[in-house]
């Protein structure tokens, strides 16, 4: 590029700093990001946008951070409308007289669509741009997804019993193949196959799960080693381990992602390498839940991708990514017994470039690079209880919460504005939200 | 009360919901509080506040909780200039070549009223009406807080090496008792002994502690099986664990306050029991740092007081006793391997009543009683991103951070209106931690 040379562009953003996740470990000054398109055209300093780069639109940020848009891998996004509604109660009783009567009562398209959009309209505001997800109507998320512009990985449940969806195995697997075909194509939506876990799910499903991955390239995400129950119940009943079992289903692979992995041996850690597949930690449900401890750090030692989830409302209770990363990189400390151990650094990797990776998009998002797809956040350090700002790095994971994201981008398109959704109405989502939920607070207390 | 007598009150606040902390575990709907001087007159319905009492000014808070103000039981205050300076680092590398070469630095009168004034307005702002603090220059701290009209338990260092505030344990001792003398009749201040840890401090000095306290009736906070490292080195050394050499020497009573208490075995929890003595839990310090984990339902089950604090932003990195109690509940259920343990009402009590009886002040502050004094906040709940509230008490431990507190009374003046600090010049006090920064940053990169 010579000096003459002009570019033009559509949005320029000029930043205090850039945190651009490759290269790794850094923090760059007074950087502009160009975007043309749904892409981004560049990133450099200020100075070089001022002489090789006009822009449509300036927008100055003076006191914020910029970093790729928040990876979100794991979620039950409907959950939102249970948020809160019972707590500190043994799993087994809170899914037997709280989740499921109330999943039982109340899931359908309409409760679907409110109580996903309600979760979409936190996650935007507090910086994540990716979701997945895994619940019931996947259709009407992977719909809801798209007319807002956010991207998302829709997992269709596959169980051995009925459920709001389906009668079973059968009709998940013919409806969820369809589901496949109909958004495989899309920029936004990336279907992808949801066995719920080993132990709700028989090896006949799982095999046939595994056959439409292959056949259609699909992902497929499980819940695997959630609690220590999980693992004995199945040594027990079979003598194998469910990691094991999983693995000689064909089910393990490096496009298959592997939720909460608390419970881990050596063996379970061979497996993960030896196939690829992908780790998605959920600290602040695996504690709040009392499921374990997942060694973080040892996976990471081992080489194996470690991304990042919330998990639903209903077991965590917010899904601001930025306080699961503080969680995160805490407890990891304490699991491993060395405060050095999954730095800041590393805790935004897990949340961006590494959740890109498990989705297998890491060519086009999950960093701040040229080509890349223009999913950004800007986040606002210039809060008084934010000072002084030493490591805009260790602010973001330590200190910080997602109310600090004052913009966002995905492809290109603005989602928040100083702050504001401008994508959904959210008075109104609120009145539907507030209907939900005089309905099930007189069902709970029925 | 008959129906005809009208009672006079300074304020009346009209709640949607409160939360009293005593009686425990509930939550009452449409209250109201008086407030009359200093004191909290009355808690009652609104209807029967619209009968019996007549305010000169009414505050309505239709969408908001109100409860007993937070009450953080152990920080470095003025440490919030070093917040985010350096983390990720192993415990002594963190203390060697980051926080005490900035201390030996920075550490002085003027520092010490700047980083504590700059801690004061995040705690304020974030629900918290009384700190404890253990640093330097605690006579600064005491006059700081008093000018803010902030409650303080201020505890003077004791070391056996010279720091920037004395020459060593008989400067320390002399000085603690003048400061002793000076406050111990304030209703704000509340002085107390800080020897700083077993391995800091020999038994002369802890000895002559024990003696201070037991001469002037002031409490004892001291840092305690902070990590294996110590427990291992003392055993090493003498044979003996940390706390039974404290217990030996008298340190243990039920004014003495136990922080961080990792690595606890039976016989640590008798002699706690035994003492009578308090512990205080930080959770994300123990997390952050590596040191270990609490085992805070066991201390609970055994009848031992246990509060909450968030120690210092160098090793958190924030204030926030809300995120500090989320992450309390959610740490307490994986440790006990029971997710009912430490509910949001028992994670609500660590952070008020708990608090209050470790400063020997639960007969007026901890929680809202006719009678106590006024320490109140009330938290917005109607962010869209709380909703929907099923359980106020949930929301304020699981999904709230504490920029939702609004409002917040002590002593029945005005601390926090509309969210805004009314008492403090943070414009002016930025100013000033920038001056700091500059510096620090420069210090730390020389």
């Amino acid at each position: 590029m010579t000096a003459d040379t002009i570019t033009a562009a559509d949005i320029r953003i000029n930043a205090r700093w850039l945190i651009p996740m490759e290269p790794a470990n850094v923090v760059l000054d007074h950087q502009a990001v160009l975007i043309q398109g749904e892409r981004i055209a560049a990133v450099v300093s200020q100075e070089e946008a001022d002489v090789h780069f006009r822009a449509k639109e300036t927008i100055d940020l003076p006191d914020h951070v910029l970093l790729p848009g928040l990876i979100n891998m794991h979620g039950h996004a409907a959950m939102s409308l249970f948020r809160g509604m019972a707590d500190d109660l043994p799993l087994m009783t809170w899914l037997n007289d709280h989740i499921w009567p109330a999943e039982g009562a109340f899931v359908s398209e309409s409760f679907i669509a409110d109580g996903t959009q309600l979760a979409m309209a936190e996650m935007l505001r507090t910086g994540t741009t990716t979701f997945s997800d895994m619940y019931f109507f996947p259709e009407v998320v992977a719909q809801l997804a798209r007319d807002a512009g956010m991207r998302a990985q829709v997992c269709f449940p596959l169980l051995d019993f009925p459920t709001p969806w389906g009668s079973g195995p059968e009709e998940y697997l013919a409806k969820g193949e369809e589901f496949i075909r109909q958004w495989q194509d899309d920029p936004f939506i990336m279907p992808a196959i949801g066995p719920h876990a080993p132990y709700t799910v028989s090896d006949d499903p799982l095999t046939k799960a595994v056959a439409l991955s292959s056949a259609t390239g699909t992902s497929i995400q499980i819940h695997l080693h959630e609690t220590a129950f999980e693992v004995a119940d199945a040594l027990d009943r079979s003598g194998q381990r469910p990691i094991a079992r999983m693995a000689e289903l064909g089910v393990l692979g490096s496009t298959t992602q592997c939720v909460h992995m608390t419970q881990i041996d050596e063996s379970d850690i061979e497996l993960l390498k030896a196939t690829g597949a992908q780790v998605i930690h959920c600290p602040e449900s695996n504690l709040k839940l009392a499921s374990g401890l997942s060694p973080v750090q040892k996976f990471r030692e081992a080489g194996i991708n470690v991304a990042i989830g919330t998990d639903g409302a209903a077991s965590n209770n917010d899904l601001d990514l930025f306080g699961e990363l503080g969680t995160a990189a805490m407890l990891a400390k304490v699991v491993a017994d060395d405060a050095a151990a999954l730095s800041a650094h590393e805790a935004l990797a897990m949340a961006t470039i590494r959740g890109a990776q498990a989705l297998g998009r890491a060519h086009e998002l999950g960093s701040l690079e040229s080509g890349k797809l223009a999913d950004i956040i800007a986040v606002d350090l210039s809060d008084p209880f934010l000072q002084p700002v030493y490591d805009p790095a260790s602010h973001l994971v330590y200190s910080n919460q997602g109310r600090q994201v004052t913009h966002s981008w995905i492809n290109g398109v603005p989602q928040v504005q100083e702050g504001r959704l401008t994508r959904i109405d959210v008075p109104d989502l609120m009145l539907r939200v507030r209907g939900w939920s005089d309905r099930i607070r007189e069902q709970q207390t029925s």
